[in-house]
């Protein structure tokens, strides 16, 4: 007899029961469908990567499902495809030409997540191009593809890594100053952004220029809605960094226009990303059923130089799992589903040749047939059916 | 940039290119239509299990990949899928009727192999019944599936584990000499077996009986062949275990006449599995071209008790993986088959709008579409399609 822990699931990852897996596989199949039909195409990274290939980039080390292997190596489950794709484009597929468009949908594992140590994650890769088109592309097709999955009222925010992470380059923040003021950033809390800004050891030759830059930082949370967000960093567009990024923004929102998909975008250049490869547009996505973003994606355009590969790329990932939470309870709760995943008929009788010959027939015209074991009665078959939610029962032997 | 181990897989470990993974799925999900014709629903277990779930029954323990979560109990990724399925349906699936038809395809990992330490494995189990008619309804299954994905002159040996495990109980053999004697059973290394049992401590009160147990595992690497294989066992079938796997392996014989599969199987008294759960019938199924077999199953009629529910139960799994090796190297050198994942038709034009408009309008009339980013000549646009191996190429401006 196992003990307790052999009988049980472990923290935070799950099974799929026949109802669950139908119900996500269907997502699923809909939103590579849709990849498809945009040109993307599905690549499989293994399970398991070496540390050194997906950790660099995480933010949160503590994420990572790590042990070694037999030659001593530390291993790592997938934590998400992007650095994966990265690799085996910068190594296998070196030779397609660009730009080249990929897809996955697989597991990942994050052993720090409370609730998800384990999920879905479809997504897709655009490499090599640095246009803002293909950000555009990307966005408008993740946007279609939360259209396609019947979700309502989602929001898309559209931000810029780069505003951010250039400003702070220029300050001279690095260290636990500047992941402190990501992180109230992120949760677009002034009152501390502004406590952390003022006992900040700003220095600088150019001190009038530093107090600008201090003061875009402040404006920084606030910069959200329509195209007029950008309109107020027009005093700051002398700054390199934020002129590109207000242009590039100022791009993919117009094609986002052409798209026909920007009632569903805001800009928010209070957003920022989990892993730290994004270099210039991010997006994410939200859903009112889940407090969190579904969909995170944007430009990584020095991560294949990291692989040895000089060009930019673009992308997204979905949690597809996400979709398991937000389902319609009554839906959700299994009995009424089951003729989804369940037979069409069974049969039965006593003479097992002629019950396998019936089955074969049938299984033949394109039904689904589950065969009974053993000689049932006409009560015990239908006992059997009703309860496996299979509508006709068919006996043989006469 | 990363170091040499972050540019590289990891040992033993598969990425899958478009072209791979798309002649991976298309073969699965020919497989599990197939499993859903004969009634299996499929589940998927979690690829994260605590150690003391799966590690039990596994003969090379060394296998698991193993390591420590934050809570300090030892996780294993998910070596096969009939332990896990156990755990399942003794757990969240406890109360479904039985008999509980159950499929599965998912990537599993293991450690000691050389070759394959992930590979995609899909299979059935039928739980809830000990009929002999369950095992025939399994096996015919695996032929059906080996026929439906073209393998041609594959074989399936049908042996009884009840055979071995039961005369060795009788025999008081345990520990290496068991092993060993499995092993050499396996290899049918006849010289060595007989060295084997000439050197055992056998002793017992009836060693005339003794005598007779001893000629009989020699006699069982001889027995391969068809049903007559089952009449040599006549004398020995006062022997409570022997008499039961002969009448078993007599009436699954009969019933694989009935569904018409029989021409592929042979029985074979010799043939031993690495799982340790397995308790009655077994069985395997190579193909020419593989020098493992691609197919183990087989009836495990005590793994659910381990599990607190008291049921029995029968299934197989087949290394769907082994089909990409098989391929026809032609074929598999991928460049010719870029037409089945790529797009049907490049568009491009130099006014984004309409480009993106007519890109919308070909994908709602089902096509595969690629959108060119930014301007392309008509001589850059061709150029690229033919790289892809899209075959039609859309200009759209005028």
């Amino acid at each position: 007899m196992r003990n307790s822990y052999g009988l049980r699931i472990a923290e935070g990852v799950r099974d799929l029961a026949p109802e669950d897996l139908c119900y996500l596989e269907q997502k699923e199949s809909c939103v590579l469908k849709l990849f498809e039909a945009w040109s993307y195409r599905k690549v499989l990274t293994t399970g398991l990567e070496y540390g050194d290939c997906v950790e660099p980039e995480m933010r949160r080390k503590g994420d990572l499902y790590k042990f070694f292997d037999r030659e001593g190596q530390v291993l790592a489950l997938r934590p998400e495809f992007t650095t994966p794709i990265a690799r085996l484009v910068s190594t296998r597929l070196r030779h397609e030409e660009l730009p080249l468009r990929l897809c996955y949908s697989g597991d990942v594992y994050r052993s720090g997540s409370q609730r998800y140590r384990e999920f879905r994650q479809s997504g897709v890769e655009l490499i090599g191009s640095g246009a803002d088109m293909a950000d555009a592309e990307v966005i408008a097709l993740a946007i279609e593809m939360m259209r396609g999955l019947g979700l309502r009222d989602f929001k898309v925010s559209l931000g810029h890594v780069g505003v951010f992470s250039n400003l702070a380059d220029e300050l001279g923040l690095d260290g636990k100053l500047r992941t402190d003021l990501e992180d109230v950033l992120a949760r677009k809390d002034i009152v501390m952004m502004n406590r952390l800004l003022e006992e900040a050891p700003l220095d600088g030759d150019n001190l009038c220029q530093m107090k600008r830059l201090v003061d875009l930082l402040r404006l920084l949370p606030s910069l959200t809605g329509g195209e007029e967000v950008l309109d107020r960093l027009r005093d700051f567009e002398d700054f390199d960094s934020v002129r590109r990024a207000v242009d590039s923004l100022r791009n993919i929102y117009g094609f986002l226009r052409d798209f026909g998909v920007r009632q569903h975008v805001a800009i928010d250049l209070g957003i920022l990303r989990e892993f730290a490869y994004y270099s210039g547009t991010i997006f994410e996505g939200y859903v009112p059923e889940v407090g969190f973003p579904v969909l995170e994606g944007g430009r990584y355009d020095w991560l294949y130089s990291n692989f040895g590969l000089d060009t930019q790329a673009t992308g997204f990932a979905f949690n597809l799992e996400a979709l398991l939470a937000m389902r319609d309870p009554v839906a959700a709760r299994g009995g009424a589903k089951k003729g989804e995943t369940g037979a069409d008929v069974l049969v039965y009788g006593s003479i097992p040749d002629k019950v396998i010959r019936r089955c074969q027939e049938l299984r033949r015209e394109g039904k689904k047939v589950e065969m009974a074991l053993g000689s049932l009665s006409k009560e015990e078959a239908c006992c059997q059916a009703e309860a496996r939610g299979i509508l006709r029962v068919e006996p043989v032997d006469r």
